[in-house]
């Protein structure tokens, strides 16, 4: 066989021990914060149905889905006139059946439907896994990354949002992260569409404030135009959006402004409740209410959120909302749901930049036993097997190699002691042992060095 | 839209939160020993480049692999005469330059020599992901399947073998599963191939041999008169492949048998020196050397490696071996390594059938509060917000429901404990808690419940 060049898709990654322990640092705290709320985790499998998957997120996702080719002959079904460019989505639909997962939303709201009647509603899981996007590939954006989701459905309760937010709020607070928490609601969103005279305008504004981190108010304000939206509507529009003040008084301008619209109003209850709520856990303090937040998915309904980081520049690191009818489409109307995702990438990528992450990892082993040869190796093997059964983390070089070679190992593993047995160590039934960082060596039985490793 | 039946494709599942606390049982039983042996974890992504996944384990893995639709304009480097059922691989080499990864080994040996500047070897890695073949689903075998690979590479040293079995007898210690841990080396079966005439039938041999336990001993032997190995080498083969007693003996017949064979020699003395090393470690009595252990992918060339459970016919449950140059193809020749992969699946429905799960999961809430109106539930917020600063994980119920269904909802999730707050109790500041399984009912303070809860 030829030779190789090894490399992986582009947008895709390799992880490496250091950065396995880093990213096993973020999902672990994710997870045990997701547990400590009663989340339970589920799995869905990477690839679903095209079915399940088209027409959830919109036209653009449907793009970014990559499909799985049919098994076999997947020309079978397929005719001469099939084949042409003009009709791609009509062959790809032929040949391709299967599609890897985009998000953890839509498989979870499948889930929840093919399960119902197996499940305990109110139903609270976590779920983390990778997803996969044909997207462009840049700089923070991979084409396979991870989403830790947790939701709960099967409840209206806004007690949900604010344990929710209880929840960024103590996961951020255990990665060290300061966050500031953004809160909107899609009704208080609706309610300022009608307000403005352009009620039927509401998916192309929300469509387009969501860009307006990324593109500035220029741009959107021109997109509206574009969409029909008229300038005496965007006049309107802007000193709503930005309007300055904590949320009291920005809730009491709101029902001011939107007083003629009853879903306006009902939003700005429901962020008034949710305010009050976290006013009584503390909370209130790291929340705003900001009505430019927008999110594009279209099947949010009623409150989003959207988490960014306060010392770096890097967009929302997670972010979510209530979608009052995802499981409609798959024969389980009328559940709601609120629900967020936190973005393991992005928040690798903000704790490396400011250094937040630990130190020790406490994955590595504590001992390294040098191999000097036959004899001393079958000694150190069961030395080793003692320290193990003591469920001390070691190991014994296994080749015969040079000290420089070995102890070059243990540097570079960072393994914190090594151990160097001998004919007079042998001999003698004791040990020496020497800490990798001071250089000090020093005698002891077996027994002792279990002792200090514990 | 119009409603759509949920389900999932063929081959795969979802885990619902109980068989996701199981198989998590599974998956962090296995990761502390592959961490307390000094092993570190990587990953590598879903999808790789077909050109580094075909080719490497046999033609009947490349029919196996899912292949992933060219993003985009698929059709563009296509011309008409590719598009025929007599041309399908050239086709699907055109329209499908990713796939999903086969198993974890292909993956690993692309790894190393990709980052082998950054590695420190020998290097020990574990990776535990899952993956993709489309394979014919039937019992026990699925489409998306998790392998848990642990592996060493760039050392040649025998102690590394030991070093796996150490770890199988662990793992499978820990889990309380009693296995045979079954070992042989394709040096011995080269031996046996030349001293029965037929060294260039190895192969063939090797692949007949795998098939022994499905199929039986008639048809290996038809499959290799097929596929020409003479009667009068099939009747050599045969006493040789089931030679009766334990290592010893065998690895005496053997040298009298193999005596003309330096590569049969050679495996003998390495077999010698595992099973002295695993007498030294106690260990000698869980393996048996059994001649006809084969395993079906070529690229193993010493020591092979295959583990079943003694109390349940399931087949293998984790297996593996040396091979000495997967690396070659990807352009870093002459590095040796020897890895173990073990069965995810099938360990769970083993401990399942055999009932060797632990029954409690450690991950349910603690306590639940019953939530009887506005006023109770703020209170309660605080009394839940304690309880979690001091890491006891609990929840509000979240909706204003009746009792009964809170109850119920408490019973259905197996939270041991179940808190009522009504007026008397925030009128004097004490809570009610009922034990769920014993039904008994107490006065506490909160003070108290962190106590009890700790």
């Amino acid at each position: 066989m030829a030779e190789q060049k090894p490399g992986i898709p582009k947008g895709t990654r390799d992880f490496s021990p250091d950065e396995m322990i880093r990213r096993n640092y973020i999902f672990d705290t994710i997870r045990m914060v997701f547990q400590k709320y009663g989340y339970f985790p589920i799995e869905t499998p990477a690839m679903e149905n095209l079915m399940t998957l088209t027409g959830k997120s919109g036209e653009e996702a449907d793009k970014l889905l990559f499909r799985i080719l049919n098994s076999g002959n997947y020309l079978s079904g397929v005719s001469e006139k099939d084949i042409s460019i003009d009709n791609l989505t009509g062959l790809t639909s032929k040949i391709c059946e299967k599609g890897l997962r985009y998000d953890l939303t839509v498989p979870f709201a499948r889930y929840v439907v093919q399960h119902r009647n197996d499940i305990t509603f109110p139903f609270k899981r976590y779920q983390i896994q990778p997803v996969w996007r044909a997207d462009k590939p840049q700089r923070g954006r991979y084409r396979e990354f991870y989403q830790c989701d947790v939701d709960v459905i099967g409840s209206d309760s806004l007690l949900n949002e604010v344990e929710l937010i209880q929840i960024i709020n103590e996961v951020f607070g255990k990665l060290s992260l300061g966050v500031v928490i953004k809160l909107n609601n899609r009704k208080i969103l609706t309610g300022i569409s009608e307000m403005i005279g352009a009620p039927d305008k509401f998916q192309d504004i929300t469509i387009a404030l969501d860009k307006l981190e990324k593109t500035g108010i220029e741009n959107v304000v021109k997109e509206l135009l574009e969409k029909g939206l008229s300038q005496q509507a965007v006049d309107k529009l802007k000193p709503v959006l930005f309007m300055e003040g904590d949320h009291p008084e920005k809730s009491k301008q709101l029902k001011n402004i939107l007083t003629g619209s009853e879903t306006g109003l009902a939003g700005i209850h429901e962020m008034d409740f949710i305010f009050d709520r976290l006013d009584d856990t503390g909370l209130s303090g790291s929340c705003e209410l900001d009505l430019t937040l927008a999110r594009g998915l279209n099947y949010y309904t009623g409150t989003i959120i959207e988490v960014q980081a306060r010392d770096a520049a890097i967009g929302s690191i997670c972010g979510g909302g209530r979608y009052d009818d995802l499981t409609g489409i798959f024969g389980l109307p009328d559940v709601s749901g609120v629900g967020v995702s936190f973005g393991a990438d992005r928040i690798y990528d903000v704790l490396l930049s400011l250094g937040l992450f630990p130190e020790k990892s406490g994955l590595t082993s504590r001992v390294l036993f040098i191999n000097f040869g036959e004899k001393e190796e079958r000694y150190c093997l069961g030395t080793v097997n003692r320290l193990r059964q003591a469920d001390i983390p070691c190991e014994l070089y296994p080749d015969r190699a040079k000290l420089k070679k070995q102890m070059k190992y243990a540097d570079q593993k960072q393994v914190p002691f090594v151990v160097l047995i001998g004919e007079n160590e042998m001999a003698n039934n004791y040990l020496t042992i020497k800490n990798m960082s001071t250089g000090e060596q020093k005698q002891l039985t077996v027994e002792e060095l279990i002792e200090m490793m514990r």
